[in-house]
């Protein structure tokens, strides 16, 4: 387990440019890369210098910026990848190359024999010039790869003692936590190098194939924000911090989670997304309470309903109220929150009541309040005739 | 395992109506269990009738329509929740009870002890009513409850041998795959009863989860279109298909997967949500292809980097190729589709133009198009120039 001490590599400057809409600025980047080094996420990935001209000069200026995160980019297995990228002066370079049977075909054609070749060749290259710059090898659609074949690359690579990470990748968004954890963990066993996770979200299991990793023994782990990538995107940033909170608050307390709004929101206004609905921590609904069970629950104790305390992300909950589904509790709690002291009997009266109407179309607040304060008139009236 | 024999419990018409902005009309619920009834869901689950005056009149008008599915309502462990659910005509009743230290505060306020003899009596009231319906038991919270608190409930209320399915469920969002496992597991293994997940998304492990509950050997998982529930959801419907798809295709194959786009918009309009830019097989990026190396082996073969087929959902792929990050093979292909026949080296240049102008702004089609048709017309000058 390495949830105590894991690295988020934040690479929305990489797979996230990889998003239908995603397009960034010098300046937009520049902002980002801030943001996220301010949150504090220890290593941030570019795109290759090699993708376009502009991709290059981005990454020096990034590189000039002075981040506490360590600044990497991602090439594939090529001298000339390899140079481009050593001259902008990055810490660390994240090589990477298809080891399945579909990515052997149709994307570079070359057998694992060969495949292992070019690494040395390649890695050989970039050590006799910087022996000191971070170095990862990972392949391509690992979950896809037969078992030997990724054994035989990774195995090679450790030994040629050149690389400080070896990285797996769910490129196609297939794995499941069971088959990560085997695959981490079996890496683990057998070399004592640092492992790193990256892992597509099209079966919905990217936060939780993060997670069996980090278990494994991983200790890197890729993230954009918003989760946005190719397709449907990676393990999101926003989720990754919420998982391992809800596992042990103390995980994620190196990192500044009252960022994680604004991030989220900078990204979406940037690739013109809205943020969805059901996003982790930051969505619209994300703290919203409205069965009347649950309402009467959390206005006792929020931890009857909550795993994660709004409060810790300068964010706050909602209890609705005004729908069929309320409860009489909820209704006693505005009652007093607008200083009214009404009987029991009156308050699941005023509630009866919002049930039926709201069984039309739900009540606002102001709605509410008045029938609430109705109710308070009429039962000042009852004690006055009473003579009270 | 029961991939191959499993039932999903469609609960948009109840955890949905828990999420903040669903409010469904009469109509709209007849439309929505007609659709899900289509698709092949094999439960639908209803809002308890005492929840509201409507709530119970809608559950007696759905069991009017005489669709396939067999329809359940939710109750708390009530006999008047009971009564009124079994006065409705449904053919199931699924009883749910806090067991939780938090809930058993602050929800019910009752002992493990007293919580048996409830589920005693209440289920014993039922049996003697209706000795054939479906009847359900699920403690609520079960991931935050005291293992020993549950092996006591489950065991008593599965030795009155009056239920015929146990729920689990992971009402805050907390359960871990791993967890999920070795609780569903021990229970298929004490008692040969069907088994039931819950769970929400809070941490973003509820399509795992959900999978880990079927490795373990569940036969029921609860579902809501696009995932909607309290806070951010559930285990949304598309993404349980996406990821048992992805498995295997056959486990998926007795639903009508075409109608998931029409499911996931119908809900999306109902409740005035936007489907989600990252949503499983429906979001609008599920099936974009953009970074140049992905674009040249889709175009060679899509399963190169798609593990879903779009075409099994009655939706298509697209290669985005106007920006920054693409690629020669993409573009060669485009001026294939417009009937243009360049040489390597055009392509190649054109490939170059494209990636510095998309530096500043993306192309469209029409601009690429007519970089193109450019390039042919100075190749056919050329060669016409050379006196071919």
């Amino acid at each position: 387990m390495s949830f105590e001490q894991f690295s988020i590599i934040e690479s929305t400057l990489r797979e996230g440019e990889q998003f239908s809409t995603a397009t960034f600025t010098t300046a937009q980047k520049v902002e980002i890369a801030g943001l996220l080094d301010q949150f504090g996420v220890e290593m941030i990935e570019m795109t290759s210098p090699s993708a376009s001209p502009q991709s290059e000069e981005d990454i020096r200026v990034i590189a000039r910026e002075g981040l506490k995160a360590r600044l990497l980019t991602h090439i594939r297995c090529h001298k000339e990848d390899a140079q481009r990228a050593l001259d902008t002066g990055v810490h660390g370079l994240d090589i990477v190359i298809g080891t399945s049977p579909q990515l052997m075909q149709h994307s570079h054609g070359k057998s694992i024999r060969q495949i292992i070749d070019l690494a040395a060749e390649v890695m050989g290259y970039i050590r006799e010039q910087k022996p000191d710059i971070i170095l990862r090898f990972s392949t391509e659609d690992t979950f896809r790869s037969r078992e030997a074949d990724l054994l035989r690359v990774y195995l090679a690579v450790a030994d040629l003692g050149m690389v400080n990470r070896l990285g797996v990748a769910d490129t196609v968004g297939v794995a499941t936590p069971t088959l990560v954890y085997e695959i981490v963990q079996q890496f683990v066993r057998l070399k004592r190098l640092d492992i790193e996770f990256h892992g597509h979200n099209d079966s919905g299991c990217a936060i939780a194939n993060a997670t069996a990793a980090l278990e494994a023994g991983a200790t890197h782990i890729d993230t954009t924000v918003l989760g946005i990538g190719e397709r449907n995107g990676i393990t999101p940033l926003g989720g990754l911090v919420a998982r391992l909170y809800t596992l042990k608050r103390e995980y994620v307390r190196k990192y500044t989670l009252t960022l994680l709004q604004q991030i989220d929101r900078l990204i979406a206004d940037i690739c013109d997304l809205d943020i969805p609905f059901n996003n982790y921590i930051t969505g619209a609904s994300a703290f919203i309470h409205k069965a009347g069970i649950h309402a009467k629950a959390v206005l006792a104790d929020p931890s009857t309903y909550e795993i994660l305390k709004p409060e810790d992300f300068g964010l706050s909950r909602e209890i609705a109220i005004g729908h069929r589904l309320t409860g009489w509790n909820a209704i006693r709690d505005r009652a007093r929150a607008l200083g009214l002291t009404l009987s029991d009997d009156t308050v699941r009266d005023v509630t009866h009541t919002i049930k039926r109407q709201a069984d039309s179309k739900p009540l606002t607040l102001a709605e509410i309040d008045a029938l609430l304060m109705d109710a308070a008139g009429r039962e000042l009236v009852s004690a006055v005739e009473a003579g009270k």
